[in-house]
């Protein structure tokens, strides 16, 4: 066999991970380390071509087609330029794409998180076979990527579907990019989080806390053994995610909008709401769009980085 | 010459314009007529046919190429159904495209009216050589349309871009849509009235207005005397436009915004405060995105549905 494989990586603030996937999606080898975010922009890219070297000793250079690489944004996806990153260091006007094709034998393409992710489920996951679909991951942040008339939405340096930072409330909560009242500021799990803080430290409710701090998983936990309170978060943090899906129905016009990240493990919990803010106030023909959970959970962005270089390889 | 016009319909809930429009946006001939917007589906639909045949009544037939339609959406340009329009009796599940090609000898293109204005600016207007553009028009409510990666972005049914209906302001005014805090419900020509409305009652400051009504015109030619209270509300309109534009360069990364409809016959007095807003409040990507007023002005849709049919027909 020759080039059948794709290294994929997909850098995260906390996270580095880099996999081996065949065309089929399947992830062959794959190699987690905590992201060196603090020893400056050169130290995580030799992070991420140790972690390619490890993983490819015992291959031929010539078995890998390419490397496709997703890293968080705002992120020049055309050139390769990461632009202001504010998880990681030095990930500042840092030309990511020419520094990695220098040291690695194979091309490398770029793409900002949230596009890669909304790729791989497009092209392997819950999106199969849709011809306009919204991915939003929900996590610390809130990022996401949109594929319209049957092709990946880039725009402008490939920096299209920052969904994470479109107001939902003026003048509302400060969000990490500086601004106030985003829809991460309000629906990430970071805020989700913080409002529980708060929620449990004024009704003094018991989580089963004991000395461990207060996760969302704690809280989803709570709200299936019916705790009013936690019950209370989960439908008030339905409705924040209901606000900016009905936005981004009518902003894009999906067939089918896809929710990941962390926040989608209890999916289950939130979706009765979602679904019932969106039937009561997205326009008529926008109310029926399915709501799904990501089939590839955290791999979609290794999954869509990995569909990169297979789409390159064969065009 | 043969099929050297395209007859261009620019359908709204106050006027219908029809066009004879030559293949370099030229428009050779126009006639306006106040929409029969409460006589029904049908009769509206008879009297664009009028219009047509009026328009058309010393041309042969072959000598057009076909005839583009835009009109109010939520509408599915794909089928050419209106779905539901809410200034338009019986525009609701109406085959609007069907009924027109029965009437008419040519083909009928059909498209929700942000979207063929842009598509006009893009192809004629402000937007000329630019791959990723989103056009606005604030007028009595807020619509648009958008380029992204050099194409015209759809998305189901056709329905991509009905930016004035994101929530910017949770909770916030009621919208012809049902919903509240929408873009439109805030920064419309509409709204900016009602707050002068409210302004002036209240301040009791002197308009010249004798015994006409306010109107947004009013308030800018008094804002252009240096009337504070005028000025005032002028800047908090530039800043709620600001809040729509900031997540609309987020969400689909634009290289230029276009703005049009009524509210941007007095750009230039909105332009300083949306501009720094903008640069205040952007992603610094995002920040020196030029935003433009409409080259077109009021022809935008007419000019965009007569592309509509020259595409078409060299296709």
């Amino acid at each position: 066999m020759t080039s059948s494989l794709a290294i994929a990586v997909d850098l995260g603030g906390t996270q580095v991970r880099a996999a081996l996937v065949d065309i089929d999606a399947n992830i062959v080898d794959q190699l987690t380390q905590s992201t060196a975010a603090s020893a400056g922009g050169i130290a995580v890219l030799d992070q991420i071509v140790a972690l390619i070297e490890k993983l490819t000793a015992d291959l031929q250079t010539q078995s890998i087609c390419g490397v496709g690489l997703c890293a968080p944004g705002p992120l020049d996806a055309q050139s390769g330029i990461a632009l202001s990153t504010p998880t990681i260091e030095g990930f500042s006007d840092l030309p990511i794409g020419e520094i990695l094709s220098e040291k690695l034998p194979w091309t490398v393409s770029i793409e900002n998180d949230g596009i890669a992710a909304a790729l791989g489920e497009w092209k392997h996951g819950a999106g199969q076979g849709f011809k306009n679909l919204v991915y939003i991951t929900v996590s610390t942040g809130i990022g996401g990527g949109i594929v319209a008339d049957g092709r990946i939405l880039h725009g402008r340096m490939g920096m299209a579907g920052h969904i994470g930072h479109m107001t939902i409330i003026a003048g509302g909560e400060l969000c990490p990019c500086g601004n106030r009242g985003c829809w991460e500021a309000h629906a990430s799990g970071t805020a989700f989080t913080e409002r529980a803080k708060r929620a449990f430290a004024d009704s003094r409710l018991e989580l089963s806390l004991g000395e461990t701090s207060l996760t969302a998983k704690l809280v989803f936990d709570a709200a299936r053994r019916s705790n009013q309170a936690a019950l209370d978060l989960v439908n008030e943090e339905a409705e924040l995610l209901g606000i900016g899906i009905v936005n981004l129905l009518h902003l894009y016009s999906p067939d089918v909008v896809i929710l990941g990240g962390g926040m989608s493990n209890d999916f289950d919990l939130l979706q009765p709401e979602i679904g019932s803010y969106v039937a009561k106030c997205a326009m008529p023909p926008f109310r029926k769009i399915p709501i799904l959970p990501t089939r590839l959970k955290s791999t979609s962005g290794l999954i869509g980085a990995a569909s990169m270089v297979f789409a390159e390889h064969s065009a």
